[in-house]
């Protein structure tokens, strides 16, 4: 394979759907004897043997993203969406200038590049998303533009989903009044305000509201929308592409199970946060009906 | 709070120690009684009173990021490492042209913008991290300007590192000959080509080679590192802080555990790649004196 060959081989790296056809055209050029039609035969045996595991309609995801949000919040349910054949998905926010480089943290490392605004975003998307983050989750809970693009566009979607406390936008927005839903641990209390029904599950549903916990809830989230979207063992396929095997070295990732010090010490450290959050959610359920 | 005042709060949001200060400077200045004084003391008396957790000398990680890799790869261990308190964030490549905008994927919806290039990187780094990918790592197995940079820097860093198919790159340039080591599940006996002794452990560490397993093997890596760089309970901290409390809805995360319709659904799928692979590091392997 030459460089270019390469490159354009790289340039058109996507999802699982075609990773296949990539790897057995490469294999192709890699062995003269066999012809990138013949790599590309394969391919389409191989995705037919698996119809029933890899099938399925098209699915339109829209995330939305924002300035503050939280990178791994976006990214583990992002990864999940990427992995699905016949899918579409939309970066959200209200303009295409990139969003998150407002700090020193990941989301300031790695700027999000929107892909389309409120205005132009489908009118009817199966999921939508929302990440978390703080402080730009604050800045969300109190932006009447995006309350209101959320509140349209959740009351067409299939699924009105989020991560983190990207449940307090959705709850800011109205979205979870007398639904059942989680946030990150420290601020779970605060979905109450908002006329939900706050629960200690990892992934909580309530017919199509889909909420999972703190930051790393996000990879969770996505196989159980997976399974929804597709099945069980789509969900599973998706799991063992991204080698969902998870051992945490400790066993500390709920405050429950956390040392009490170290549960302290965060509790200290998000003290003002909550407060700050508990004062944005009373604000926002003042406009409900 | 006024609406560029908040602004700025957003700006300077970073890592958990900047967290506590601004959260405390927001809840002072909700409160009028309250200074920012008042908040900055609380914030040193919270940090005081927890030293022993949150205290340590500077880390310097540097991250390689190239085009092709995986996104979820760099964000895991990237939103760890941002996790902690006094510490540095080099993001390596050999320009500053963003990666990772190649394709139709999360790394392309994506771009990663590198901090600084192969020239100007510290010479010595606590944390050398190699992300993988596919095709992008094939590419980097074989580009001699990336190996020798890794061979520059890995025989002078303190930890040298990687998670799934990065161990492939840390390979063949040399890095793991000797050392017990893994990568993603499917390519995890392509390390043997490479003079390492592969394992099945999700996280391997001998002596200061630190390998993980596929994707979101990456948080599990994380914690096992910030473990060594700093404390078990700075590793529990961290835990907690991004409620890293997985709870999979599918136990198929590995290929033993894995329905075999869905193992061979992607072996079948990576047979293209696997052969790549293999190829890659024998050729990589000649080189080895």
């Amino acid at each position: 394979m030459k460089r270019r060959e390469f490159a354009r081989w790289v340039a058109s790296w996507g999802s699982a759907a075609t990773v296949l056809q990539q790897a057995q055209a490469h294999a192709a050029e890699a062995k003269p004897e066999a012809t990138k039609e013949t790599a590309d035969a394969h391919h389409q045996q191989v995705l037919a043997r698996y119809a029933h595991l890899m099938g399925g309609p098209k699915v339109t995801f829209g995330l939305l993203v924002y300035p503050g949000m939280f990178l791994q919040d976006l990214v583990g349910p992002l990864t999940v969406f990427e992995s699905f054949m016949n899918k579409e998905i939309h970066l959200i926010w209200k303009n295409l200038e990139p969003v998150g480089n407002e700090s020193p943290g990941p989301q300031a490392l790695i700027p999000v590049q929107p892909t389309t605004t409120f205005e132009n975003c489908p009118q009817t998307l199966d999921v939508l998303f929302v990440p978390g983050g703080v402080p730009g989750t604050f800045s969300m809970m109190a932006d009447e533009e995006v309350l209101a693009f959320l509140r349209d566009r959740g009351a067409k979607a299939r699924y009105v989903t989020s991560v983190c406390t990207g449940s307090l936008i959705l709850g800011a927005a109205g979205l979870l009044r007398g639904y059942r839903a989680t946030s990150y641990w420290d601020t779970r209390d605060v979905l109450k305000e908002l006329g939900a029904i706050p629960s200690k599950k990892r992934i909580v549903v309530d017919r199509n509201r889909i909420t999972g916990g703190g930051v790393t809830a996000g990879i969770d989230f996505g196989l159980t929308l997976a399974a929804k979207l597709r099945s069980p063992d789509y969900a599973k396929a998706i799991q063992l592409y991204l080698e969902y095997d998870p051992q945490p070295p400790y066993n500390a990732g709920s405050p429950e199970k956390a040392p009490r010090v170290v549960r302290d010490f965060l509790t200290d450290m998000f003290a003002g946060m909550r407060e700050t959050s508990f004062a944005l959610a009373r604000q926002a359920a003042k406009k409900f009906q």
